[in-house]
């Protein structure tokens, strides 16, 4: 069972070797010719030269009348020339000049006798008005160069040229193998121990994008001769090959046997996190690429490995990649061992850029959606505080940072109807939430990394919310609470309370396993003073280490019988059939500083806060009191 | 036959009044429901929420044994913890955890006995290993809000949530309907008069890019009741029509008339140049677009008038442009009436970026395509000096012009084969030519606009090239000449010298029309020394006036029959199969300046001159005498 990766191998070093192994086995683009009309963003594959000139005769570029030059010589204001109609050719916009004709007058310096003659009172110069052949493209110039995307009005250049088909690099085509026994194709509702197959649904829009054309095999059982064949019917019909999971070091892990019969392997074990256990096969010209299982892992392994090589085959040169530096907000812990690439959300917060570590599971492929950047941590960095500037590869254009909201602090489901609804009322606005709970919220409010935060902290002295920790923290000042709304929290148990759990002391019964939320959010702190008012251990409540991060996970543990109990929002038990026993409702606020005040983000938000669509939207999630939301419930 | 625009709108208010106009007669996206798979680059029509928690098991997250974490208390370095197989399952990353099992031990962690128990070193922590359900995604979470663009994670993410369709916003589909008598359908050898359709293949590129489905029609003649015909058809199939020509003041001009009749016009021109004949036109909430024939005016205004209104169906936001500040290498006038807009290509060199006016023809479509941004004068300024600031809209990246070697000067289609070469050889470098001439090659390289200069500047005194022009226009020196080709200069003339032409002197023959370079090219300079030298005067050629900007456009003149004899090199001459009357070979060079020497673009520029693909190349043009180009004549 014992197993090691045979290699360690540098990210730069793998690559680099890897390309030119590839190249030196052949591996290169080819080329088809297709209609220039269906070429927009194809690559030339040669240079395109023009078969005629454009314009291709001596045409008018006015609508007017021509004429030969000579005749309206000496016209003037004061001495008009009268030409009778067989002098002038009436001609519109594109129409050939006639023979003899090295002029055009335009219609609107014209006037119109009734006798059919006109009057001209300023001479014409030779040609004028006239568009000379070639004036666009002369007959044999080279429109584009070899290896140049087609843009729209190239299409239209090349067209006008006399050139009807272009030699352009064909698309690479790129096999795509899902392999495992317990794989299966996405379905609406999957057993226990089915894992649905969609890492091929998001390569191929990888593929899509960089140029390629997908083409996903069906899922192939842990086999290997059943594996082998399904690579070399990959390899006789593509040009590149990619083996997805089955190269991680478990108990049917056959790609790197399949990859060695058929042709070769450079390395298998890449020094990155996540994506290690890549492996870089070929056979002669073509890459089979050996890709790991967990979504983000193939993603990476994908941008890292793949995306050279089809930018090498398609000619169009890497974009450069944009980083921008930015302020962590997290300490993050690396690896020596490895180069590791962790997913952040940034937020811009006036001058401020911030980027927060997202989860680091390699099967979290929400990360990579919500990912505005990656942050590259070399080989040998073992990380970076919190504060520290890094340099984060870009993701998202800044000036789309720059309209975003920052909400960091406590979760509610209500944050992602806001974002939905903000964006909704205006395309330029984003809003993105980051869960750190309301303690986590009110220190990123003091360091200014945030426009807002939801917050719901009861000060245990006299029961009220939120105003006595704003004081604390914000001695000179400086934010504004605002009102959200009020929420019933309660403990949520499974569908009809098979425990019978009546009440907090409840908890400590023998067999009643608890699932609680992460230290530092307001749900906890509830939680903590509960336990200690009924004087309640954190020992005596088995799970009470067991963190979840929000309040629908915690539901989902108890709808899945993986804990009896747990504290969270009325909203969160009802979205999943929970019995619920409530224990109090609480004010749960905005807080927003006032350099972020008179934001357009802000203004909007106050918009929607007092609009009736989110006020029906949360009257039908549940457990919600409205009072009047983005009132200023104090100002600080 | 006069004829006035009813309107002269400015650009601004036109747009914002026909958008308002248009979402008041209820313009407004439609919906779809298409597979997950299909949605990449879609954009949701309402938020898209998980159907179920992802992983929707608790799931192993390695390959190990599966146990009951308690089982393992007490493990350690010296104490080590034997477990026979009956209280262990083995698993493979992503099984389900078993019923009774809590944590999970990574293979690398066991040592396997040959009994088949294991041994352990350390306790398990309860729930390690373990993915927890709902650890990317919740069920009833929102995955996506509304109106977000679908990426390949974000395919992920919603297949991981259980959902297999989505709403998403339909893309608008644009008809396309081109008129006009003259009208063709693009073919290889147009005859005079065809004008070749290739606007409807413009748009349709630049509709797709949008996130618009065009679907053109066929070609309508100029006659009112088909074309009013052609439009009712393609609005009652399409969201948006766009009818192509027929809206400029020519004779045959029903746009107008047929908009009216179905529907309404809000304005008939706009202050804008190119594009002033455009008409904003509906039928209730559908846009009918009158766009002008030139395919330069058609551009600019699809891109004013029709992106926006798909921009805010298709609700993606628009992308604010890039502007950059540049140079502007030649003066520019400008009409108060309109808002202009300029295609400027850009160059990069050392700090300084430079703007040079490309040609303002709206039949131009390849200064669309060869430039890098647009200078837009606003209504009511004159234009701008030489020299001066200017800011550009981008249409390529910065980056890529900081990786694009200059080429300002004189004309030779050789640039061309070197533009195709040194990108072929790197994917990441590209060259730009603008022919100004020798001499305006040596300004700019005194402005410091350009890598290198094509020149070729006889010197009257000696009959030497190049050097004593460079010696006097660099007095400090700071620049390199480079030996290029030596090329054959002479007359080009009509196959078969119908003419008779045989000398010089023969041009000012009766009947002789003559095709001249202009002012400040280094061939013009050739022609007025050799007339001089003759003791001819301007005057005494017809046509002496009239000037070509290129080789290769003088011989498109003369092989139309518009000419009958120019000056020019003998590749053009030999291109064309024209007769061509030698006079002289004179020295091609490249002057480039020490700041550039060691640019990328100018290193590898210097490696394709002493290729031999190069020297194969030009030999099979003709005409060129190459013995050791890319060497350095002299250092100034």
């Amino acid at each position: 069972m014992a197993f090691e990766y045979l290699t360690n191998a540098p990210l730069a070093q793998a690559k680099q070797e890897y390309l030119e192994l590839l190249i030196r086995n052949g591996f290169a683009s080819q080329t088809e010719t297709i209609r220039v009309q269906d070429a927009c963003g194809r690559v030339t594959a040669a240079a395109v030269y023009a078969h005629i000139s454009a314009p291709h005769y001596p045409a008018s570029a006015m609508d007017g009348i021509a004429l030969a030059a000579r005749i309206t010589f000496g016209a003037g204001e004061t001495t008009p020339v009268t030409l009778q109609p067989d002098r002038f050719v009436v001609v519109d916009t594109g129409d050939p000049i006639p023979e003899g004709c090295d002029a055009v007058v335009m219609v609107e310096d014209l006037v119109k006798n009734e006798d059919g003659s006109v009057r001209l009172y300023a001479a014409a110069a030779p040609w004028q008005h006239i568009r000379q052949i070639g004036e666009d493209i002369c007959a044999g110039e080279m429109i584009l160069p070899s290896h140049t995307e087609i843009s729209p009005s190239a299409i239209g250049a090349i067209l006008a040229g006399g050139v009807m088909e272009v030699s352009v690099i064909r698309r690479p085509v790129v096999g795509i193998i899902p392999t495992g026994d317990e794989i299966i194709a996405p379905i609406p509702d999957p057993k226990p121990g089915d894992i649905m197959e969609f890492n091929s649904s998001i390569f191929s829009a990888m593929l899509t994008r960089w140029g390629a054309v997908p083409h996903t095999y069906p899922i192939v059982p842990d086999n290997f001769q059943r594996i082998k064949a399904a690579v070399e019917e990959a390899l006789a019909a593509c040009d590149i090959v990619l083996l997805n999971a089955g190269s991680s070091a478990g108990r049917e892990d056959y790609s790197t046997q399949v990859i060695r019969e058929l042709g070769g392997v450079l390395y298998h074990g890449i020094a990155i996190k996540p994506g290690k256990p890549a492996i870089l096969g070929y056979q002669g010209p073509k890459p089979v690429l050996g890709v790991p299982g967990y979504p983000v892992s193939g993603i990476l392994v994908l941008e890292e490995f793949l995306k050279p090589l089809i930018t090498y085959w398609n000619r169009t040169g890497m974009a450069a990649p944009v980083y921008q530096e930015a302020v962590l907000s997290r300490a993050i812990v690396s690896g020596l061992k490895y180069q590791e690439f962790i997913r952040v959300r940034m937020g811009r917060v006036g001058d401020k850029l911030t980027a927060s570590p997202l989860s680091r599971g390699s099967g979290v492929v929400s990360s990579f959606m919500k990912a505005d950047g990656i942050l590259e941590i070399p080989q040998g960095v073992e990380g970076y505080e919190a504060g520290s500037t890094v340099r984060v590869r870009m993701l998202r254009p800044v000036s789309e940072l720059e309209h975003t909201l920052v909400a960091i602090g406590s979760h509610d489901p209500l944050l992602d109807e806001l974002a939905d609804m903000i964006h909704r009322a205006d395309a330029e606005l984003y809003m993105s939430s980051t869960h750190v709970g309301s303690m986590g919220g009110i220190m990123a409010v003091r360091r200014g990394e945030t426009h807002i935060a939801g917050i719901h902290l009861l000060d245990e002295k006299d029961g009220s919310y939120n105003a006595a920790f704003v004081r604390r923290y914000f001695p000179k000042g400086g934010v504004r609470l605002v009102e959200c709304v009020g929420r019933t929290q309660g403990l949520m148990l499974q569908q009809g309370n098979p425990k019978n759990i009546r009440e907090i002391t409840d908890l400590t019964a023998p067999g009643i396993r608890y699932v609680n939320r992460q230290k530092g959010s307001g749900t906890r702190i509830l939680m903590d003073y509960l336990c200690k008012k009924y004087h309640l251990t954190a020992d005596s409540i088995y799970g009470y280490d067991r963190e979840e991060f929000t309040h629908m996970s915690v539901a989902a543990q108890i709808d899945a019988g993986t804990g009896d109990a747990g504290m969270g929002i009325y909203s969160a038990a009802k979205l999943y059939g929970l019995d619920f026993l409530p224990i109090c409702m609480e004010q749960y606020d905005l807080l927003i500083p006032d350099a972020a005040w008179d934001t357009p983000m802000v203004r909007r938000l106050l918009d929607v806060l007092q609009s009736e669509m989110f006020r029906a939207k949360l009257e039908s999630m549940g457990g919600y009191q409205l009072d009047h939301p983005g009132q200023v419930r104090e100002r600080f």
